[in-house]
């Protein structure tokens, strides 16, 4: 594609966030998912390339799902930099040009957000379509792209419409890691993966499976580093989720715990979401982990990682595929960033 | 698709942004396109069903633009009514939801832009795998998507890069109503139709060059409405461009024109962009229309739109199909609205 110079700077802005950082475990897992039921026949390096181009899409997908979701969270940073709309707004002030330095930097991310999805459809539709699998694949990537949006909106609704009661908390919490991660990032992808090698039903069936329970796990991680991360090791600065005042299923089953002590209920209701100072913020984790929903999460985390573990075994896959992706299921659900 | 109830209101809201209102151009002249060039024997119902679903992937694109058109431009209102991120805004402060209302609309209405362009390549993609129609039809596909947004960009990367200099401005305004506008409302929906229906070299080259004047001449017509239309017609605010800013070639020639007369330039740049009261509104659209710069635009006009439809008569296409594309030349260049 050719680029107006004059949009040169700012497509840079989108490449050189694509390009850095990120743990690419999406495109890992549409891989993964491909080899688990690709035979060595069909596996030419011409089928290998295709399949590499459609995963590599998903990280297009990300990239408009993150720069969207920094406007919308007001996010400062991302992976240790300025967020996108904050860049191009410090370009936009540093370069001394017209207007509200803020508002343009959120215009353009908005736009560049746009391009993004526009050109992941281009990169999967055209791989699907020289893999023959537009069937198969087209499905599972169009309820991909509406699960992701609409987990968001189902998130950003649930917070506006806050209910007080911890168990529609932990229901509301549930629903988001099912579409906006889960399925978004592992069930997904390997599903893809599998029908862009025509996988069977069945093998389809136990790569979803695992992906739905190593998904949510994945988020109960996220869940505790957003609470007790290493700022070093994540990236995010410590305790973010609390200062965000993020609805997590961490601190839905802390508050149902604290429902026996109002009074430390009431002080981590008052807390979240206001708190700023790193004393403050210790003091919010303090509560929560004093409330044994750590450990809750923890159990949770065992169990999903188990259960998606014995699909995956119960299923006739290609065997590196399949210690690959017992692999990714540690790395996932044990990671500490 | 099934829309969790949570998000029914949510999504009704692009729903009924997307079927209330708009000229519905874009399809008119996909189906056109189609039109000009399908044989009596190729034109059966489902085929044409199939074009009709292609055509209506243009509105949610639409959709998306304006969306987030409307959240870039700050906009109050569309169509006569609340932009959607007002809307949202409404709702949320109406239904007394948690949060910062104006910043839950423009979240979800974000997110709701999204949607609508997904939306979008999921019918487009569909109705042209089922024409068997993809290796023609695609590629006009994504240059349309990526144009529209690169227009865009390049009008608030204009902007705000915003040179004095007459014949800078007059080459900018050119550069966004060729991407922004012309490709993306005219020339690319005729191509896409015609390439549904596998469509000569020859016969898209005449709809292209009917697109790309016939597309100009529109937007010339759109900076004449947008200082001088009447505001009951348009559902825009009278001088709605003046209040914006907007960086039309209408007022770069008026600019261009009144640089023999300092004073009076002068004037007009203090007022771009900053009245607001209906007088000094009329005040700036009377010094434009003293400048010359409203039959300079005229003249265009004209000499496009018989550019275009010479382009279009040198052509063989379907009869009937051309007598329609002459009044839709004549709609989109003489309006009102």
């Amino acid at each position: 594609m050719r680029v107006d110079p004059r949009l040169g700077p700012t497509v840079d802005e989108l490449i050189h966030f694509t390009l850095n950082g990120g743990k690419r475990l999406r495109p890992q897992f549409l891989y993964w998912g491909w080899r688990s039921v690709v035979s060595s026949q069909q596996r030419t390096p011409e089928r290998e390339h295709l399949v590499l181009r459609a995963a590599a899409s998903l990280e297009l997908i990300q990239s408009c799902a993150l720069i969207h979701d920094d406007i919308i969270d007001r996010s400062q940073t991302r992976r240790g930099e300025p967020s996108t709309h904050r860049a191009l707004a410090k370009t936009h002030a540093v370069q001394g040009m017209l207007g509200d330095s803020d508002h343009f930097g959120v215009s353009i991310a908005v736009l560049l957000g746009d391009l993004a999805l526009a050109w992941a459809d281009d990169l999967f539709t055209d791989a699907c379509i020289a893999l023959e699998a537009t069937g198969a694949a087209l499905p599972a990537w169009r309820a991909m792209r509406t699960e992701v949006l609409a987990g968001q909106m189902l998130d950003i609704g649930s917070a506006a419409a806050a209910s007080a009661d911890p168990e529609q908390q932990i229901l509301d919490a549930m629903a988001v890691n099912r579409y906006k991660t889960a399925a978004y990032t592992i069930e997904r992808p390997l599903e893809l993966g599998a029908a862009l090698a025509g996988g069977s039903a069945a093998a389809t069936a136990a790569l979803r499976a695992y992906g739905a329970d190593v998904g949510i796990a994945f988020q109960l991680r996220d869940d505790l580093l957003g609470v007790f991360g290493d700022a070093a090791i994540t990236g995010k600065p410590a305790g973010d989720d609390l200062v965000e005042g993020k609805r997590t299923l961490l601190l839905a089953l802390a508050r149902r715990s604290l429902l026996a002590e109002p009074a430390v209920l009431a002080e981590l209701d008052a807390g979240v979401g206001v708190a700023t100072t790193p004393a403050d913020i210790d003091e919010l984790a303090e509560l929560i982990a004093r409330s044994g929903a750590v450990e809750e999460i923890e159990t949770r985390i065992e169990g999903l990682t188990t259960a998606g573990l014995s699909a995956l075994r119960a299923a006739n896959l290609n065997p590196a595929a399949a210690v690959a992706l017992v692999r990714l299921a540690q790395a996932a659900t044990r990671r500490t960033f």
